[in-house]
């Protein structure tokens, strides 16, 4: 299955196929020089995969997690592409999650001020959601994804079957962002969830096609784009707000749409696919820390911080809070309202 | 004199005269939430100046020279911005040299994905070149400006009264850039050099105004634009050759500039406008250590790096020279077929 982005003067494919990590050169043109871009935690087939079609200049690895997503990683990734002779006609691939798209991602957009990107997810969560729409970035200290560019991809490529080697707690995050995805724009995509066995791969092509079209309506983030906010908001903060990033960002992008569904029913609906999915309750943070960094949001402005609500599946609203009524939420259990 | 940069999405206004700096309310919206870059070899009385009327959420100054360019340094300025409140809505303002307007031009670039940008240049250098095309960038060790973005500025304001407080060799350092411009693009402006009292702010104003041009035509220097590293190539490799910066950049941009004109004749006249300009010869450099940066050179690939001669003012030739002539070249003296 093969989808469009359309963007002016940065259109791309993304390709959608079991297998489809073994036909690389279909998507990217190997006979460039190309550092590969990957983390200490993805199974070697799927480097050595890689590389045996993209012969890579070079391959850059670094510590997997959150904690590696910084400018300090950022610049041994940038000196390492300096080291290995990159000029401008060179290209930067990831082959990884979100951590190592956004991180690549940024280090394509500002070395030589921006050369060529292709990203190959291999979780869930990036499968869904975060390959497409060009926003990279690194964080600074506990602030997630403070510093980084819009850099269109020039292509993407969705092998459903690198999730074999992911665990159970890695899928089910990752699907936390796909459903976010039906909670906005499309209650067929709820219901998916609700099969007595859901197929994956038609959730990850609905997924990241709703999301294809929201980002060629509104590249930059004016607008629409924000809705996509939905549960980031607070669970950003809760992500950062823990030293060693315990939880994984679908986990708390979970925990953070609860605080943004008022519809006790709707609200139930949801907590019992996060039972299905065993996604954790979360309630164990610094609630203090979570406000502090929920004080420094990039949506935020002098108004206060625009949050997204959503109460029926397939459509969302936006309301601006100011920072003392974020706090408030942020005091209240999100799991409170649901009987079981 | 108000010039206006067209760049589809990013247009601007360049204003240049005397004693405008007094007068920023009328270029920068001084209610919105600022942050004011300058570096430490900057008269306060400017700093005071721009406080006063900008009222600043916080001001950054950082330790004056190209050795403070590079990414420690802008995770420093980031981290101040983030931590002083700033969001999307808020702008940086750079108050001072290359240096300083590349550093916060690229912090305003990636911070939160990019915030308006103000730039108000305080030397010459800045003043006829760097101010204007959006070009922004840190270094990466030695090798100057890989790490960085095109981001266009909201508004340059130009200040001819405020050079009154640089050193002699400070103004002729950015002069050489401006005999650049002329040599590149308009023979007038090489002869404005060979006055007996040359008129500093039309020279300004008619260089920026070439530059403007050239960024007009060619905004991500696809073609026209690389014009503009006639001189750069072996300059910038010479000026990052010295680990303390001895030189200044239109000190190494003069000398550089010499390698890329074969008309002994034109090579006369130019060194006698050295000679008036008081510009160093440079020739202590590390060879070897020039050669090295050369092939990491933004303007290289493959077959070569593109190169910018002149031999006639007001036009060029570009030239891909493969790595082993430009090392034959840094071998020669350029001052060598100049008979005082």
């Amino acid at each position: 299955m093969k989808l469009h982005v359309n963007i002016p003067g940065a259109s791309y494919p993304i390709t959608i196929e079991r297998g489809c990590l073994n036909h690389l050169a279909t998507s990217i043109p190997y006979e460039k020089s190309t550092i590969l871009v990957h983390d200490s935690g993805i199974p070697l087939q799927w480097v050595n995969m890689a590389c045996d079609q993209l012969h890579p200049k070079a391959v850059f690895c670094f510590e997997q997690g959150e904690g590696s997503k910084n400018l300090h990683t950022l610049e041994q990734l940038l000196s390492a592409m300096f080291e290995a002779g990159l000029n401008r006609k060179s290209q930067v691939v990831a082959l990884g999650g979100g951590v190592t798209g956004d991180m690549a991602g940024f280090a394509a957009a500002c070395y030589m001020r921006g050369i060529d990107f292709y990203n190959i997810p291999t979780t869930v969560l990036s499968q869904v959601d975060s390959s497409v729409g060009g926003k990279t970035a690194v964080d600074l200290g506990c602030a997630k994804n403070i510093i980084g560019a819009f850099w269109q991809p020039k292509a993407v490529i969705i092998d459903p079957d690198v999730l074999s080697t992911l665990d159970d707690r890695q899928v089910s995050a990752g699907l936390a962002e796909a459903l976010k995805m039906g909670l906005l724009f499309d209650e067929s995509l709820v219901e998916a969830f609700e099969q007595d066995s859901p197929d994956l791969v038609s959730i990850i092509a609905r997924s990241i096609d709703l999301k294809r079209g929201v980002v060629e309506q509104d590249e930059k983030e004016a607008g629409l784009r924000k809705a996509l906010n939905f549960g980031h908001t607070i669970g950003h903060a809760i992500e950062g707000s823990f030293e060693d990033y315990e939880y994984l960002h679908g986990e708390c992008v979970a925990a953070g749409m609860l605080y943004f569904i008022t519809d006790p029913t709707l609200k139930k609906r949801v907590r019992r696919i996060y039972d299905t999915l065993h996604l954790p309750e979360i309630r164990d943070f610094d609630k203090a820390k979570v406000c502090r960094l929920l004080r420094g949001d990039k949506k935020g402005n002098e108004n206060g911080i625009s949050c997204v609500f959503v109460d029926k599946p397939g459509s969302f609203v936006f309301k601006t809070m100011a920072a003392e009524e974020l706090d408030a939420m942020v005091e209240r259990d999100p799991y409170e309202e649901y009987n079981r």
